[in-house]
């Protein structure tokens, strides 16, 4: 399959990479690195994108950032910046790619872990996460052209504990290789509508 | 318990009205009725309304709008307007209520079904309301002075089946009662981080 990934560099992003390349035709992006440059945040900037890469079978998304702060210092603006790009970057290339992604291919996006198993700190990821996950379950009963939608909700992964694993405490670290290949089940399995948890 | 109730005008407003009203001194807030006026969605608006308000035992909101239609035809801004109102409104009702909140007081937000059971047109709600559960889950863990903090996810209410029935085909309707018993469980019970659904 012709599969746009965007997000590659992340650590998410590279174990999807890894999972998915010896089996199709990745055409990575990123905000700054990757075959294609885009800012999912900006609708203008996913539009483009897709001009760039035409038609494809599925595309999967690692990126979208969320403020990291404590409760007590959380602002509205903090909060936002997940809702905006973390939520709504990953809602803009559902909403723009539905006509470049072909009959019975796929959306995957990501959330993460915290909103079901929260750590100080994270409650503007566990907003995002949580309406991602809300998104997929109401969205994907109207893709059109038996298109399907599924996000992937990693856990903290192995190769993320050298730098994001003491704000974790007593999380079990996941595998990357798991991680991988939650988004191969969702771009070459056949569900639709449904969280993939690897915790 | 002096309880501040933020859209105390709408189906379930009433239903956390009539069950909290016999039981305690309501305050009730609206966009343009009720004891106070106050725009959830803008932080100084609700900062305003604390002000008038001073210190309460608890914060119950049953406000929050959002943008319902077919999922072909949903835009950006269109997601954006659950995401500022419904989401954000909530969110920063918790986050300048913080100091007027008693010590083991609480907030009680209100979220829906549609994360959980969809319908057609309801994806801004479902993301919506995945994302309030995922707030309430990841911020209950660093609330202060003990404060609690919930959220309702109520089903379709018996009294709004006949406007908006017809778009919850096969739904049970559930009893504005058992919708007013929540509030009163999230109000009186000692229950944090949880999403209290009337389904």
């Amino acid at each position: 399959m012709k599969i746009v990934l965007i997000g590659a560099t992340g650590d998410v992003g590279q174990a999807a990479l890894a999972a998915l390349s010896p089996r199709h035709d990745i055409i990575t992006v990123g905000r700054t690195s990757g075959d294609l440059a885009c800012d999912i945040a900006d609708p203008v900037s996913v539009a483009a994108m897709y001009d760039h890469v035409g038609q494809v079978d599925a595309v999967v998304c690692t990126a979208g950032n969320v403020h990291f702060g404590p409760l007590a210092e959380f602002t509205h603006d903090q909060f936002m910046v997940g809702l905006k790009d973390k939520v709504m970057g990953q809602i803009n290339l559902v909403l723009a790619g539905r006509d470049y992604v072909a009959d019975g291919g796929s959306f995957t996006l990501t959330s993460g872990i915290l909103d079901q198993d929260p750590i100080r700190m994270g409650a503007g990821a566990a907003t995002a996460n949580g309406a991602l996950a809300g998104f997929v379950r109401g969205a994907a009963i109207e893709m059109p052209k038996g298109q399907r939608l599924n996000v992937v909700s990693p856990g903290l992964l192995d190769i993320s504990v050298p730098r994001y694993g003491e704000w974790f405490p007593g999380h079990i670290a996941v595998p990357s290789k798991a991680v991988g290949l939650a988004y191969v089940k969702c771009v070459e399995g056949p569900q639709t509508g449904q969280v993939i948890t690897v915790h």
